[in-house]
């Protein structure tokens, strides 16, 4: 196990029913701008019950963060954000919506000239708007993490920052909000979640074997209960493990003391960013692929979790290598995503244009080895 | 699962050589006390670190917090801090010390009569003088938690209480300075992880698959590196495992969303409280003999241990308990615990007394249905 410094300060609040809570956890006297995405929260009741818990504080509104939430957008939200004196932002829907705003939290108190330096640049900020949120979707666990993903269109951009400036002061998760979810987001949710464990696992081995039974727990629990879900689709409590599963995945708490891949993330970003695949299908596509490529060196850990995870048995490596790709696999195939790469339009042209782009910008991988050529090489190793 | 309310704001500082970032993690100009135990840091190098990550600080040393902190020497440390108007309190030892040393921080500032009546009456505190700590002992968990369990001698009491207030601001966990351990704390703190652990596991069920999974993690993992450190005692990356898995027991991560029992931990704090027999040993007498009492309501879960943690096969479930409990006695055997009541001097009367001083305070137990019958009946069977 490697040294850590570890600190997640986030309030999580769970349980049906605890959006109530809200006016409990915003200081009274706050001007508050709510965020959201698309308009589902007006459709399913959960913006009428935010309206009602915050009965009193003064609110302003700004819709339309966009899936892969968009520069250009958060700017606006920036500059009303400015303009209205907000001092608590409120993120109301699923990671997209909570990852644009806390890009307006810390952006909006920027020094510096050029916001996005603070993404692209890693640039110093000093100060955020303090943010909560009500989380939608489970998936992309930024309900209890200091990191965002924020995407530039005209730059062909989607890419990663992290600032303890933006940890959410809380996190309401009502997993009854997910009822009313399309089957589509929910599987999309259910490999994300898989991926993010696995981007903490499946690296060469540091002698980490709490964390490795962590992820390997994660992911059993996570394959029963995808099933359950299949199985009655209305049961909270399936709802219920699921949500928490995906906010565990990325919290922290598997990777202290540990190395990381992400490989298969910045890889599955540029795609997203190419050819506007769902996030969750990038890496259905690429995960398996970048397994395979990288056999040799993530072996061991390859091997571990075929035989915890999905009892492989017998001796040869090699085959309890293939044998856990195909099992993960029939896991995503299980939740209805085959991913295909011309399907999803990933032309030739379109895997050179990534590889090179990842090239320029340096190597991936928590060996550092991933770069053009090897980026390259794993697309052609995708279905 | 149940829906929750989750928190816990501390930093934790891991490593080899940590200690030499006190002067990070303390605000300057601050006015410290040291409060430490029965001298052993003194003689292991510890002190010295401390010292000199310390210099240029206003220090006040507190020395002599005994094993099952009393009342009476926090007081003597409560009537220093005030004297000399600590403003930060840096506990320097085991789980005793540390639990102490969480008392004086709110007792210090208590405005009622008697601090006693935060621990037996749940009395209000608003403040505390804040505190981190350089844990050295692998057990207590109290590193990363809100808990404390101190003792009053001429009361014959051992309580437990807690509060969100004492928090460690940080804790620095250096796994390098247990080398300097006697085997038998180490093995006392192997028992107390595994129990805490099992407190938060060994209850009724309610549908807390991923929390299950962890705590069956963190049980393999934990048997695993205890047959390591017994084959090496000298392995640094083994005493950084157990380190990280004993925090990781109390913490919160396994109990959120679940129910708990603690029923063990009640009746061993009176043992200890009535014999002073070490906090580990009364744990690995009471544990065995509370599962097979409580064979019936917590079957689902002893079926599940034995089946997932110790590979029991079968289909009868009263064999499978047996076999859970006779492999679980059999671990704490492995690392040299053979509990006995004879041996620990607990008479008949005691364990009507110990009945009785519980039931006197109420019932026991996830389902609090433990009361003086139960807890007597209980330390019938213990070995």
């Amino acid at each position: 196990m490697n040294s850590f410094d570890y600190c997640n300060p986030v309030r999580i609040v769970f349980g049906e029913g605890e959006i109530a809570r809200l006016s409990d956890l915003i200081p009274k006297g706050s001007k508050i701008m709510i965020t959201s995405g698309g308009g589902s929260i007006f459709k399913n009741g959960i913006w009428d019950q935010v309206k009602s818990a915050l009965a009193g504080y003064d609110i302003v509104e700004f819709k339309g963060i966009e899936p892969n939430p968009q520069y250009s957008t958060l700017m606006k939200a920036v500059d009303l954000a400015k303009k209205e004196k907000i001092d608590f932002l409120l993120a109301v829907g699923g990671g997209s919506v909570l990852d644009g705003t806390k890009f307006i939290s810390v952006a909006a108190k920027y020094q510096g000239e050029d916001p996005w330096d603070i993404v692209e640049k890693g640039a110093k900020v000093n100060e955020a708007i303090p943010l909560g949120s009500v989380i939608t979707l489970p998936a992309t666990g930024s309900e209890m993490n200091c990191l965002a993903v924020v995407s530039r269109k005209e730059q062909e951009k989607k890419l990663p920052f992290g600032n303890p400036l933006i940890f959410p002061k809380f996190s309401i998760i009502d997993p009854a909000v997910t009822f009313s979810l399309p089957e589509r987001q929910v599987s999309n949710g259910i490999v994300d979640t898989f991926v993010h464990v696995m981007e903490q696992y499946m690296t060469h081995p540091v002698n980490t074997p709490l964390q490795d039974r962590q992820a390997e727990g994660l992911i059993l629990a996570l394959m029963e209960e995808a099933a359950k879900l299949k199985a009655d689709p209305n049961d909270y409590q399936v709802r219920a493990n699921i949500f928490w599963m995906a906010t565990w995945a990325l919290n922290g708490w598997l990777n202290v003391g540990n190395v990381q891949c992400w490989a298969t993330h910045m890889i599955g970003h540029e795609l997203t960013a190419q050819t506007g695949t769902d996030h969750g299908r990038t890496l259905a596509l690429v995960l398996p692929a970048l397994w395979n490529h990288k056999r040799k060196e993530k072996g061991d850990k390859l091997v571990q979790f075929g035989q915890r995870v999905f009892g492989i048995t017998g001796s040869d490596r090699d085959s309890i290598v293939d044998q856990t790709i195909a099992a993960t696999k029939a896991f995503f195939a299980s939740v209805g995503i085959v991913p295909s790469r011309k399907e999803y339009g990933i032309t030739d042209e379109i895997c050179r244009k990534v590889a090179k782009y990842i090239g320029d910008r340096g190597k991936l991988g928590d060996l550092k080895n991933i770069g053009e050529k090897e980026v390259y090489e794993i697309l052609q190793l995708c279905d």
